[in-house]
């Protein structure tokens, strides 16, 4: 059961009366206004069948990531589309490189493949070796992974990615990307596969619209994919699988580009502030992140990484310990970058328990 | 395409400015009043991850229907947990009686099953020969349908699927009852299979919640089924897929038994009212129906299901075209049952069209 368990589970009491949540990876700006008031005018539509459609979110979605609309599929949160993918392809082998979100493992296994993992060194910051890592993916049906990886924060280029993209040509292999956090990295123009999908039709691209824009509890996401393969997975679910609220804030959330830039500056900001704090900790190292979380290393603080959580959470802070992550052991947290004075909280809270 | 669409799009541009939407069978009542006000408490919660246990809305689900909590599994809507329970257990052949909810035959199909066909006859108003419909399911992996079935609004009483529910016993055989419209009937208590998912592993009764609580925008539904088989579909989708807003949703409507009553009694009384304005129109023949809609044969109108459907949208009113059932013909509308005013002008339309 631990196996797959997951950050931001708020639902238990907190010892404060409210949960300061750094173990889900949500945007720290919050919900939008506009989303926010989209949201009120909307209630009303819920006694509606959503939009089988999706037409005003599809179009949000193909100009904001400038992609064509038959190339995209909207999904009850990118992780639904990850178990339809696994489920429609029924995959023989699939490699996932490891630590990794477990659900594509989860997902993998549950139709029936068989999952290998390819195990990223942390002595080695958790990049792999790209042609050894190529070479394991050739004997393989699939390649899962994230761009940027959680937990590790760890970000590829598109340039970088070539010789697993070459593998992709004229066979049979499929690559997915799971790009949840792509919009917080700096890197993203360099780093995002979505202008491939033209190009590759085995390439799958899967993009979360909740944690950046903050309403992981609506769900919301989009695979972006050949038109081909986009017609499989829509007539393996239903036609209404993307609620009407879901809908409308996405469209609404797509059209706010300052929002956009202000995130990216305040997590730039504060990634880099926390970074700084915590390397001065004594034990702690602090992986090189791209996206809105930062992994640490704890095994020189001399107390697992369960303990500080769990003393953390006596103080009504929740962080992710990371050691059900294959690979991983209890001497590894993730935290999220929230906004300033939160994660001073968080950082002197820390500092008191080392 | 046109083979599987479903009634309830409004999102085309009405002639009269709103749809008056006879096509999909929602709740006349609307959404309930304490439903909108927990709504409008919870949006600021779509900030966090959705309950991945849903404790509060299993709990309701538990006491409202009286089934134990490990035998309910949520979903977002009912749709989903059809596609899912045929890609978990892909079943080589699946029957269907038809006319039927085209998603059981579009679920099945995806997964890769033969679908068989098992005709249910218009001049003996949709009721099988139970007898000859066992013998025929005693052959195939799982027997599907709606009870009551959609678009026909005929019922089976418990007593009446011994016969297919004996073959369960022991056998590999499973079925699949999809009870999204039962809280609707008077003979619900007496049809009913909830009681029975304890008793028999391979039944699944699949439940809308969207449908008698006016909000199939929002997405829920659950099936209810053996404990392992609930853990066999929840390790086959990721653990958020009901959204924060129809959970807590799902736990108001399920506690307020006043609106479930003045929802029978309305639709109790308005369908018999529709019955027989509708019955006397020359060419219409009106079926016997136990849920919120009614089913037309209006082969002796001398007008096509097509052609009545279009000249009442002319009119800002949609109704359901039947010609793309399976086993229908352009001789069938279904039309749902709504409240008094609603029914009278589209009564009145009708039959300034005929």
């Amino acid at each position: 059961m631990k196996q797959y368990e997951h950050g931001g589970n708020v639902y238990q009491p907190s010892p404060t009366g409210a949960w300061l949540d750094f173990s889900a990876n949500i945007n720290p700006m919050g919900l939008m206004p506009e989303v926010r008031q989209t949201l009120e005018e909307h209630l009303v539509d819920v006694v509606n069948y959503p939009d089988p459609d999706a037409h005003d979110l599809k179009a949000a979605i193909a100009k904001h990531y400038g992609i064509g609309e038959e190339y995209i599929l909207p999904g009850n949160g990118a992780a639904e589309l990850i178990y339809l993918f696994f489920q429609v392809r029924r995959l023989h082998r699939v490699l996932v490189p490891v630590p990794a979100f477990s659900d594509y493992e989860r997902a993998a296994r549950a139709a029936r493949s068989v999952v290998q993992q390819f195990v990223l060194l942390s002595e080695h910051g958790f990049q792999p070796d790209l042609v050894k890592m190529a070479q394991t993916a050739a004997v393989t049906d699939c390649f899962v992974f994230g761009n940027p990886n959680n937990p590790t924060g760890t970000i590829f280029t598109r340039k970088e990615l070539l010789p697993l993209l070459e593998q992709l040509r004229g066979g049979s292999q499929w690559m997915l990307v799971d790009e949840s956090f792509m919009d917080f990295a700096e890197e993203r123009e360099e780093a995002t596969l979505l202008p491939l999908v033209k190009e590759f039709p085995h390439l799958v691209v899967i993009h979360s619209l909740t944690k950046f824009y903050a309403m992981p509890g609506l769900r919301l996401g989009f695979a972006a994919c050949s038109p081909e393969l986009v017609k499989e997975l829509s007539a393996a679910k239903d036609v209404w699988n993307v609620n009407v609220l879901a809908q409308e804030a996405g469209a609404v959330a797509l059209a706010h580009p300052e929002y956009d830039e202000a995130t990216r500056k305040l997590v730039r900001e504060e990634r880099a502030f926390m970074q700084g704090r915590l390397s001065a900790m004594h034990g702690i190292r602090v992986l090189n992140g791209a996206a809105n979380f930062l992994l640490l290393d704890v095994h020189g603080t001399g107390h697992s990484s369960s303990a500080i959580a769990e003393a953390l959470r006596q103080h009504g802070i929740l962080v992710r310990d990371c050691a059900n992550y294959e690979s991983l052991d209890a001497g590894w947290l993730r935290v999220a970058v929230r906004k300033h004075e939160e994660n001073v909280k968080f950082l002197e809270q820390l500092e008191a328990i080392l």
